[in-house]
């Protein structure tokens, strides 16, 4: 059994992997790191996991002591130094933050307002985006674990970039995601009066997770681009809908593109690329794993419509990095993700 | 006093004139019609409205006799023999479908497959959006009120292409309705437990609406255009948000924008220019004739990016046709429509 | 015009008396006081009254000065000190607080943990529930607006007990209410992701309405009697159902029941007595200062269930005040409130 | 492995029934039945098991025979000739219906308009309440699974009327449940605008699920008992609050009251007794066969509230159902239900 420890657990997604790792018949959860909960149980923060789940949450070095692997959900700029540790001490770290995502230091400064501390580190790091990057990832101990926007951005554009079917120059992500993005923290944006009934854009053409999707995107196309991103906050729990546009090239038909798609994901089980005239709902996703893809082509416009659709809290964030955990320990990528999305 | 008649007065569009018509101060509502609910009050069908309004409802030809304006609420194609009944006897007539809307009639059959029947009386129409054809309305009989998804859309792009601040050939439309934009009518899709914690976009690049939107905005650019138009349904009640993208022209700052707005809207009460770095947002105009807009520009990719948030069953349908029906009688064009929306 | 002013008119129960006076045609919404938001516009914290509305928060002392009226939204025990200079400045308050709804001080110590600072004052106060004290409401200048579920639950079953239809030993009061109820204080119950598809029960048998609700029912039975009183959270915006359960007394029917329920609200244009076989919804009195009750028996066990549904923010407490202020400065009862709910 | 058949597939009790009998460890999900969907896939009804699940549904014959059990979730009446097939080959039968769980034949044809054509079968039958009648449950071959209502009642009340701790004649059950329980069926009740931001009682003390909960907490008692049942439409997807009120017997404090119940419920794993002052919340049992209860006693009036959750569809309908197969088929009763709530 490999023992695995959550810091940050008592944020949603450290909350999240609590839930996924409990049924993961290789995993025994063996410790809880948080700072606002120390020495309260996990059930006292969220009662559903009463009596199933009633770790008392410690600090930090506990919790990296007890562990072979250590995941992190924490706010940018917390989990650089416990990375060090964990890879000093011989533990697999996996960081659902922002720390190790950009590759690109100037990036990261310019998006998050920081320096990188071990820059020696972040060469270490792999972006844990199994369907792009599986063969990457394989054999390291520190991941970065893709945002939740930038997964459904790339699971859904790299295979167009990637074989050449769009253009690069007018790149369109319409996004809308649940409101377990915004994490455990009280807003006014997440008040429910204000939220309930309502529905907006935020952050329009600024959101961090910009240059992480464009750096992505960038490896499939093989050349610089740039993609306007807007993010709206939909008035539901969880899950993400991304509407994406691009330009075909000429002559490429639907069947062309639901064709290389197919192919592109054969051996990526959690991706199901929808049949024709299906598009993809994110209710279908709901507490799985999964990422489902529809895709249109507007033949009025020559625009290739990709619809994506992900659970937030799983593939955005704590499944995708169960499924990482998976992959460096070489146990088969679906362990423990064997989830079946509610019909309702 | 003016004699309001509604037709479909128990679906939804219909139900919402009778609240906003109840509130009207020059206008007695006299008459309601419906086919699937003759003979029944609107209270038994909407049991809000109990002891508000207890009219009965009539046939058709009742409440044409009774009026002075009918509103007809009804799907496509059973407005046109109103209209000439209506016109023939002196009535005016504000439809809320589509009968009226598009111009081309090859269009039309297109679009809803089906021919004129009195190609003339399609020439004494107005296409009703008062912010833009103010002028045109004046002293009509016969008003085609517009859809709602053309509605947002229109006010939120018909500026920035008449100033000739975009270009014309990248104009994506992604927009997002509450449920009631699909009628009182059942369906799985607004099935409570289907419906409720999901997300999809719907008829991709394949909704009606699209040839009014492209009609509109052509008038506004003065030359041909094809745009990507894409419907989301919401896990909400009322109100459409349209986020729209179009490749700003060289030079064009958000200022100059904003400007070009505000000076645009500046006589048109119902339309609220937004400040920089506020996203319109549908709450803020439930249950009014309000739109809000909203303005950004990225320029990273130099896209102009525009919000339009508006209460799909008002501005975008029976508050509308109110304005409207205030602009034919030559009343001020608020009148009724004095309504506050509730912050919560 | 009477010039009108609201304290603490940031919090929710301030704004809805915004929405609310802003219709009225009587008054002139003349001044906002806010602590929190002194110096910054309503439609700053609120962007729906963008326009509408931009109203700057001053100060409690301006808002005295520049009104006839003033309304006070504040948490308890705010509410004593400017009721008293209202008074002594020939002003009308009215309090939505519940520092003078209880009668008793002993019962307001217990519940609330505090004493009165002016006992002189308390005996000038009307408890301003119209629809059972209105001649009492006439002429007063200091009313105590009653709390959100009191009128809910007093609405409903003051009839029954005024005409001693039902035992008062076993009277069952088990209430929903919208979240809206909770102010716009943010708290993990009410952030959204918590919220939402989630419901149970709080302050079971604890809540401080208890006491407020069996001094109004004691006035109708004539007699001393507890209530067992148990609110919900609705992960709704707005409206409170109480279910409310009574032994009958031998013999009297549905029937005898509805009749007196009818007599009894016979003048009272803000309640409806709804025709048997239909129960009362929050959603047909949204918006609006409507008390909708429905009226069942339960044969097989001889238990009376009235079913009473209210706007909380509006006959739960704007609009409830609105209609206080209107009696008190003799104009119609239903002045400015003459709203119609929204069907859907 | 057991081989199971579901007949009655693609309405909501049986498409979780998929849900759950893919993840269990000793099952193969053999074959699905559906009238209307005959000949269609499950997938093809609920795209959330598309690639995870794409039986085609075929007739209940071809269900029957490849199955070792077989799960009807049909409309009463249709259940209890399959059953007679199903024992009549040897196979167990477990029906979600109503068609087996009134012990009295005149309480069937008084509730249910309906005589029994097989009375002996029904002598066969058992009420598959495991916590309450385990042992009796043990070696059956015919189950009646109980109503989600009866579920949520019984298990709140039992331990109370069993041990003596409350008063028989005074009994409210308020219940409040999510819309999946209302079936896949459309109906203007659960279309979403209509369904959406509402909330109201319905069947007020005639819901046929009354003799069922009479049925069983007589059986706790001893004796004849009535209770009054009001359950009210929740507008989320999934989930049953019961709040129960009962007068307490003298000198029962709660500490007893929690004491019986976490006695009665040691060796229920699904049964959760909550630390006090902690009310029961659906949220915290969603998508799982647990069921919450919370106990509180309101000292001004000696009333016992006993606050249940469940889910509906799990503990209420397929969980309960699938924990029936394990106790007939010799399994650990948890088999294939350790699920763990999402916490959001």
């Amino acid at each position: 059994m490999i023992k695995a420890g959550v810091i940050g657990a008592t944020g949603y997604a450290g909350a999240e992997l609590v839930r996924i790792l409990l049924g993961h018949p290789e995993v025994e959860l063996a410790a809880l790191g948080s700072q606002s909960f120390e020495g309260k149980s996990i059930s006292e923060v969220y009662p559903a996991y009463y009596k199933l789940c009633d770790l008392v949450c410690e600090d930090n070095a506990a919790v990296i002591d007890k562990c072979d692997v250590v995941f992190a959900a924490l706010p940018h700029g917390l989990s650089e130094p416990l990375a060090y540790q964990c890879i000093h001490h011989g533990k697999a770290f996996i960081d659902l933050g922002a720390d190790f995502r950009l590759e690109s230091e100037e990036e990261y400064r310019r998006w998050y307002g920081k320096e990188y501390e071990r820059p020696a580190l972040h060469k270490e790091a792999v972006y844990g985006l199994p369907e792009l990057f599986r063969e990457d990832i394989k054999g390291k101990r520190l991941v970065a674990n893709p945002g939740c926007y930038p997964t459904s951005a790339a699971l859904g554009l790299y295979p167009a970039l990637k074989k050449g079917l769009v253009e690069t120059d007018a790149i369109i992500i319409d996004s809308k995601s649940g409101t377990t993005g915004s994490g455990r923290g009280l807003s006014q944006t997440t008040h429910f009066p204000d939220c309930n009934e309502a529905f907006s854009p935020y952050k329009i053409a600024a959101h961090r997770h910009t240059p992480e999707i464009e750096q992505t995107l960038m490896k499939a196309a093989g050349k610089r681009l740039r993609v306007t991103f807007v993010p709206h906050l939909l008035p539901i729990n969880r899950g993400i809908v991304s509407t994406m546009y691009a330009r075909l090239k000429l002559g490429v038909t639907e069947e062309k593109v639901r064709d290389v798609y197919e192919t592109f994901y054969y051996e990526s089980p959690f991706v199901r690329v929808l049949p024709a005239g299906k598009p993809a709902n994110l209710k279908n996703v709901r507490y799985t794993n999964l990422c489902d893809i529809s895709l249109h082509v507007d033949p009025r416009t020559a625009n290739l419509i990709v619809v994506s659709a992900i659970d937030n809290m799983v593939k955005g964030a704590a499944g995708q990095a169960v499924q990482n955990m998976n992959i460096i320990f070489d146990l088969p990528e679906e362990t423990g993700l064997h989830l079946v999305p509610p019909a309702f």
